[in-house]
């Protein structure tokens, strides 16, 4: 089902907006230089609370307990930020999520883990529309390993179906890897529906959450999610490159089969020791390998707590009617010239980003950018409109619409 | 060759320090409540610039340009500060270095470089007293390709000779992994010397810089070094978990054989083109795999620029300046009670850090923290005195000696 706003009036839809005044949480959001910032969905804003953390952070934690600071809490930081990532926004019981490396070298070792914990099997199955880097690192696993892909044929960034899966998840089929939100037309997948095909055929699902958590309710524990992970820069506002969560059902956890490749002192059951032979940690914490990125923590944390007070149900209503705006006004306004709703209309198949396709967009992206009105460009001819239901107005919305539309007018005169 | 200070006299010594002053250069040296800190190899002070730095990069750098940062600076940032740590501290032209992930994700993806440029060959080699996620990782690979680990048996922590790389290292061996300082004596190892051994014998070396870089001489290109990696969060002073440096040379970057495992989309040719098909990219860019941590990436920049400023050279006249003091002050004060120095007493033998051994050190850790003096402890029985040479006074060297001293006193009492 879609919705329509009643009128299309920004203001009186700001104006009632329960979810409005955590805007001012952010930094940057009343910057006049920036009077429309839609790639909240690829770089979240900067928390308003964050100089202060980061200063105290350095000043009291890291310059007044130096290395005192490990025992006291940072070692401990992958698991504890784990958990409550699994309390507010993935639906898992402690125990089961760390944070830790990139989400690239998280999938590299959830991807070897899902075939060493499926030995009997040889096939990967993923979309050809998936993000690249998910793609990559499959076929770089492919070739090491001798596994062998089956694709999903499926657009680039569109998103695989039920049915879609259906055609190609086999007896043969190791891991299924596939994205809960498509990063390029928002395409929300269901998640529930193909991790219990994967699993009448035997096989494991691997889902990325990268477009995804934070934004849309996701329930690992509940729809049986075997592996996860997941940016945390996008709606999580972690800043540039913070480290991924990686999620590992108990289930997974308790099978000795289940083993990733890098092993580290982190993921040893007692690093301290220093002993010989690497013996893994019981439990998600064998999933870490190296020095946990700290530093690279701290802002995620800040956004965390927001997420905390308002809630991820909340959250997802906002971001519907955040969609469900941008949608009606890319009907009313620039439909008429020619531009395409890349996005399913349907709630239950929609992400909190908006994809519109015209040729002409490509040429438009630095006089956009150069006005302060900022969404992003997915090749060939995408304008992806990222709304981040904390931080986006519906000013905002209508702002980018409006900038896109005199630009489009301008191109066609 | 050892030098022995003319008069142990801590204050005359700091009064006469050409870089004392950079001392002030820190947050937290003039702390009452930390008299001495001594484990600044394991976590470097924060440089005082740096409240200030992340302020300024979280309000104009990530609030005020947001996702095109990325375009402007930050997709570029592992490899310009590749390069300047390259130049700086490294000894390496430029192309050969990226900073990304953790050091034992980079201790993976280079060893299983090595393996790949060396296809027919099964062997690697690594002494035994090696630091444990050096070990661990090479554990990790030989169990996942079924290479054979040759280790070199020392103690733990004591660091391998020429002799005993020579008596291990034959021409079944694919790729030799040592340290150039050894994390728990302080050992400083022979570089070219075994590099030049492994290479008679057809072998890739591997070294880790974690102990070393910033602290001692690093020549990579004239001593031909293939592969290193290294912690930047000891003398580079990252903070917590900063992102390690990978350095690959340009001849083994020209080999098409060397190739990473774990394929991002970070290091493909083209990123953002989100095409069918990794393709490396050229060069150095290809061992990148996952999202730049530029947050991580923000404490280390503020180090290097006051290490340019002094240069490798006098940073290494006061690291030995330090150890020499350190090395008497035991001589003279707790020797007598027992304690043994576990560091080579030649320069040319010793990086930055003075390990002492005696059976009471265990049990008066947590006093001496409690007082703010802070070395670190090392199973069973050694404490590590690390002196950064930037940050670290005389001063602190001797009221460490002289609490440790009391404490054995009283426990001998």
């Amino acid at each position: 089902m879609t919705h329509t706003p009643e009128a299309l009036d920004a203001s009186a839809l700001d104006a009632a907006d329960p979810l409005g005044a955590y805007r001012s949480r952010f930094l940057g959001a009343d910057d006049p230089a920036i009077p429309a910032y839609l790639d909240g969905n690829s770089l979240g804003r900067p928390v308003a609370t964050l100089p202060e953390a980061f200063s105290s952070f350095i000043t009291e934690q890291w310059g007044g307990r130096l290395i005192r600071g490990w025992d006291e809490s940072w070692l401990e930081l992958p698991t504890r930020l784990g958990d409550r990532l699994g309390r507010a926004v993935l639906g898992a019981a402690p125990g089961q999520t760390v944070v830790a490396d990139s989400t690239t070298v998280s999938l590299y070792k959830l991807l070897r883990t899902a075939l060493h914990a499926r030995p009997d099997r040889h096939e990967i199955v993923i979309d050809r529309g998936n993000f690249p880097t998910d793609r990559f690192v499959v076929e770089g696993v492919a070739a090491e390993t001798g596994a062998r892909i089956r694709w999903i044929e499926t657009e680039q960034g569109s998103g695989a179906t039920l049915a879609d899966a259906a055609a190609v998840i086999g007896d043969a089929t190791a891991v299924v890897v596939l994205s809960q939100v498509a990063y390029r037309s928002g395409y929300l997948a269901d998640v529930p529906g193909i991790t219990a095909l994967a699993h009448e055929h035997g096989a494991l699902v691997l889902w990325d959450l990268c477009h995804s958590v934070a934004s849309v309710p996701i329930e690992l524990d509940t729809w049986g999610v075997d592996l996860a992970t997941g940016c945390t820069y996008k709606y999580l506002n972690g800043g540039p490159g913070s480290p991924a969560f990686l999620y590992v059902s108990s289930a997974l956890l308790a099978d000795a089969g289940a083993r990733q490749p890098i092993w580290g002192w982190m993921g040893d059951r007692d690093p301290f020791a220093m002993a010989d032979g690497y013996v893994p940690a019981e439990g998600i914490r064998r999933f870490v390998s190296g020095t946990p990125p700290v530093v690279g923590m701290i802002a995620m944390q800040e956004m965390l707590g927001l997420i905390e007070e308002v809630g991820i149900k909340a959250i997802r209503t906002k971001s519907l009617a955040l969609t469900d705006f941008a949608i009606a006004l890319v009907d009313e306004r620039l439909a008429p010239l020619g531009v395409v709703l890349s996005t399913p209309r349907e709630h239950e198949m929609r992400g909190s980003h908006v994809t519109i396709d015209h040729p002409a967009f490509a040429g438009m992206m630095g006089e956009l950018w150069a006005r302060g009105v900022i969404p992003d460009f997915r090749a060939p001819t995408g304008i992806r409109l990222g709304l981040s239901p904390l931080s986006t107005s519906f000013a905002e919305v209508e702002v980018t619409v409006e900038e896109i539309r005199g630009l489009l007018a301008a191109s066609v005169a």
